[in-house]
């Protein structure tokens, strides 16, 4: 919490003096970045949420709903195995597969499929880290948490992505639209848009794995929209004020309660179920034992917890994540 | 429909004359069954519903909460496999396996597993058919359809389930509990429970596949304790009076639209999605297709969809089922 309070004092420190003087127009110390015409979609990370595998698949066929002139916006399945089988994954997670160990790998069929698939991947979209790696991937997901639509950055440091954030935000008021932020070092995790320099998740909830539910479908669509638009206007040389943006921030990983066994023996508290980035106070009901015991939150003080009882990550050992809510600057940003 | 009215019209006419007239303890024609006391609770028949994996899993340890006087029952883990993996089924549904070829199908392990499964389950719980099988079995399962709590009985003649259903709607008032028939000679199934002589399904939702749910966890725990209560009632003597039950009658499947090569095109539409045993009338809709257009109910009259949008429905190719409301009568009983 400390090093994220930091970080935001000190990017309202860079921003200090002319910054508030100067035109809109013009920012002596707007971010450069380079126009971002290599846009990736992907869908079917995980085979089994439904909104992004069945949203790519109509745009791999007709693409004019996401194309941009000044956009080149590939749709893309990246776990095809797993979306026949409607399944999250065959061998394992591919979303936990780009790591720099994973992608190094010597190449073969010995490797699990998600290892060869996510290789494979980063051969057409990346190499990861390098300038010929996609400018934006967006990777759709949903999730069985009532999280509403949830964009997930991996950095507090990507001003460009910071800046869309803001703009998707703006543009689909009232309807609101949360930014969760991983860069914990140790909850982080190599997912599969890490390739691109301009990595973005997006998460959609409540949808049950396996089902297509018409609001989350249109929720994603619209804000898929807004991303592209935001790139357009950026391309064309649009110059974005700065501007501040409250994200989440994940700070540790809750799991369910457990016997000595390592089996659960509560769930979640109907107090917390469903109240995904409602404030979590210390003695608030955490968990509800199966004998109707109740546990309460012992931290020291408010959090908010996301990804409340999210069907994949049982096997992940985790009840939901706690986040801190912070405001985060982001310095203007123009095209280089 | 017409022969389900009939049905109803009979039963009421064997209950006229004297039935009206004598006092509640006794019925020259209740009735008469053999005292239910072996009865069963299955979980687990699909792995991925969590709610009687989990409550099973508990009896299964510690089965004081389950027993009665007069009643024994067995808590039962159905499909292991599928439980440990959390999948609906390994092979194939366990809950369709239990048809005469297949129990009787010579043994062997080029059998899928759930077939040698569903004929290790017929000789402990049945055979299915005989008089060595179990009394009652209740099927505990979930759904992702927002059908609250919902008894599935097979046969409309069988006057002990439908006394039950009767004592558990009344026990859970002002909750509400539905009950849904399914004696449609082709869309009826061969069941897991349907191996004992009164087979009921329960089946709460919404809860996603995967998940447990507290809300739906107790709601289930409390039906089976009604449950349990009525047949240690009946097993002690108490005779129940002629009732009348409100059933959902299955009537039709209805798939999702599809191109010509199979493809769904279109979502359950948002003003259908979530309305489970809602009216649903000539001229309302129905389904959404991708690119925005409405499609309509079609039928003479007014039905009661349900299933809407359950995942595990997808592959069975069936956006919901649709029920027609009616109302039968159940003759008293007592035991034999």
């Amino acid at each position: 919490m400390s090093c994220a309070t930091q970080r935001v004092l000190r990017t309202v420190t860079d921003l200090s003096g002319p910054a508030g003087t100067l035109p809109m127009s013009s920012y002596n110390n707007s971010a450069r970045f380079n126009e971002a015409r290599r846009v990736a979609i992907f869908g079917g990370t995980h085979g089994n949420e439904m909104s992004g595998v069945t949203l790519v698949n109509l745009w791999v066929k007709n693409s004019a709903e996401i194309q941009r002139k000044r956009v080149e916006t590939k749709p893309f399945i990246t776990n095809p195995k797993a979306v026949e089988k409607c399944t999250r994954y065959v061998d394992t997670d591919l979303n936990r597969a780009f790591s720099p160990e994973n992608l190094s790998a010597p190449e073969g069929d010995d490797l699990p499929y998600e290892v060869q698939r996510a290789q494979e991947i980063n051969r057409i979209f990346g190499p990861k880290g390098s300038p010929e790696a996609y400018d934006v991937i967006f990777d759709l997901h949903n999730t069985t948490s009532n999280m509403g639509c949830t964009l997930i950055l991996e950095s507090s440091k990507d001003h460009f992505n910071l800046q869309m954030m803001n703009y998707i935000k703006k543009a689909i008021a009232p309807a609101s639209c949360l930014v969760l932020l991983n860069e914990h070092p140790l909850l982080k995790y190599s997912t599969s848009r890490s390739i691109a320099k301009h990595p973005v998740g997006l998460e959609v909830g409540p949808q049950p794995q396996g089902v297509l539910r018409s609001n989350i479908f249109e929720a994603m669509r619209v804000i898929l929209k807004h991303a592209l638009d935001f790139i357009e206007l950026f391309n064309e040389g649009m110059e974005f004020p700065p501007c501040t943006v409250e994200v989440f921030w994940v700070s540790e990983r809750i799991d369910y309660p457990r016997d000595a066994n390592g089996n659960i023996i509560a769930m979640v508290h109907p107090n917390l179920q469903d109240c995904d980035w409602e404030p979590l106070n210390p003695g608030d009901p955490m968990f509800q034992t199966f004998d109707g015991k109740t546990i309460h939150y012992q931290g020291p003080g408010t959090v908010y917890p996301t990804f409340i009882n999210e069907a994949a990550y049982y096997e992940k050992q985790q009840a939901f994540v706690i986040t801190r809510r912070e405001t985060l600057v982001a310095s203007a940003i123009r095209k280089a």
